[in-house]
């Protein structure tokens, strides 16, 4: 890997966050933002901003990995198609590099990911790796015989969007299929449950909230769910379940020997986590479900980052 | 590939096809038999017969291939578990050249197809590919990257064990899960289908055949279906729809070029792979869905016995 410092930003479907990495994987200078707007000018603009910001606390950063929501053409660096963002038919690598003046590395969000955890983290040493990044959607990423499997365009691993429920909820904006695993286990799904289940318990710590006037988010179940709330725990176990068919089908295809599952909606961890493993246990094929571990993110939250770093990292090695 | 000869054998979920298969993949001798009996050393009796009816009209063959509907642990050639036949936990290679005297191949029988459609067939030329082979059940092979994906024990690419309808019918023996793409798209599926729709259309010819006795089966509403009946049709279209959501799952997570469907259940060509590649078309990410072909095997129901001959002919090269 490239001696000296680089720039991580993984770019999701409601925040963005850089960071400055060295080649030890040790991370300073953290910037956050929002989005702001959502057209692509806007989009872009706040990415720069974040960069600058980084980059204003570490001048000597050499390169700039993002990790972005959408489906890439890898070669050419083109942003071909993205659910959360406006980012269709984008030459991205070329526009960031001449904005910023730096060598510029992308890759999907959730394929950097599992960049990060099959190299450094918590898939270390297992050469066939499924990732799920659970957020405002579902990323996935796949390591296969070592490599970072990219599809043919580079387009592929879009493991959200999975049909895992035939005549299930329509999923977002971007992508026409409905009960896609985005669509029913990813932090968006958690809210929408999660305001169906105050409704139907208006005394529970969640119901009194939604009462209040609050908006029922994905945050807000697995807070009240880490309080004891047991219609928010009742919220997560569903979810944990959807997510954990998703999983026994990707066991199935994959014989992956590591599922690592990250993003901001792992806060819920084993509340989440539990129910999804043993549904995968209860339906994935005997001789292929012994041989798996499922597992949180090393990296928690940031794997996305560092893993935009690695691969600014690795591509000048 | 090896100069000369070697059998090819296919071991599907209800019959055996063996062929002698030169390295033009020239096919000759072909042999078939139907299981008589479902115990392990009936399975394995009938394995045998069928390769050495081959040979004694081809003297002159160098190996065997077997494809074999199991999950492999393919550097060790041990069948760890199937869903139709009684393989578990079986050394088979071993166990079949000790038998045969002939150096033996083996291999998950739709990994198989799903070489000799990329290498020679339907698929020629790309570089990533899916394949399914429709049949009793339905099995998976991937090529990714211009490679046969085996996972990392070989016993990946369970492609008809993905989940596709949370609270779906239950699979078959051997599988523990619900929903399955297996369940609900496979030859059995099908007649399961067929039966349904007799029983609402007593006056349709379906409906007739019923009432006379005879089974339903996926071979009888295809071949009615063909005939022009319009429940028979309506069957084939419903199972196609929900192969084709299937498909856009396969579509979304592989980006292959071109994804080819196989086994004795395609008899029932466009009147059931048309539907589905609608369905696919309506569902997948815009991104992806543009760049794939989905296209009937090359080789028809021989895809698997002439990959298993591949198989056996690249070993030896």
């Amino acid at each position: 890997m490239l001696a000296g410092r680089v720039i991580g930003v993984d770019a999701g479907g409601t925040k963005l966050l850089a960071g400055v990495v060295d080649e030890s994987l040790t991370v300073e200078h953290r910037a956050h933002r929002l989005w702001r707007g959502r057209d692509r000018r806007q989009v872009l603009d706040l990415m720069v901003e974040v960069v600058e910001e980084a980059r204003a606390r570490a001048p000597d950063a050499r390169a700039v990995g993002f990790g972005i929501p959408a489906q890439m053409d890898r070669r050419r660096g083109v942003s071909l198609g993205a659910v959360h963002l406006p980012l269709d038919e984008l030459p991205f690598r070329d526009l960031m590099s001449e904005r910023l003046g730096l060598p510029v590395e992308v890759d999907n969000d959730a394929n950097v990911a599992a960049l990060a955890e099959q190299r450094h983290g918590a898939a270390r040493g297992a050469s066939d790796v499924v990732m799920l990044t659970l957020g405002t959607g579902i990323g996935g990423g796949l390591i296969l015989d070592g490599q970072l499997y990219r599809g043919s365009m580079g387009a592929g691993a879009e493991l959200g969007h999975m049909v895992v429920d035939l005549d299930g909820p329509l999923c977002g904006p971007g992508c026409p299929n409905r009960g896609c695993l985005e669509a029913v286990a990813s932090g968006t799904a958690i809210g929408r449950e999660g305001a169906e289940a105050a409704r139907l318990a208006p005394e529970s710590p969640l119901g009194r909230a939604a009462a209040e006037g609050r908006a029922v988010t994905g945050a807000m179940v697995t807070e009240l769910a880490h309080d004891g709330d047991p219609a928010a725990l009742d919220v997560l176990a569903l979810v944990g379940c959807r997510l954990g068919a998703g999983l026994s089908a990707l066991v199935n295809i994959f014989n992956p020997q590591v599922v690592v599952v990250g993003g901001g909606v792992m806060a819920a961890g084993e509340l989440l986590l539990g129910p999804a493993r043993e549904e995968m246990e209860r339906r994935a094929l005997p001789a292929l479900r012994n041989s798996v571990r499922v597992v949180a993110a090393h990296f928690g939250a940031e794997s996305g980052m560092i893993g935009a770093a690695v691969l600014a990292l690795e591509a000048r090695a």
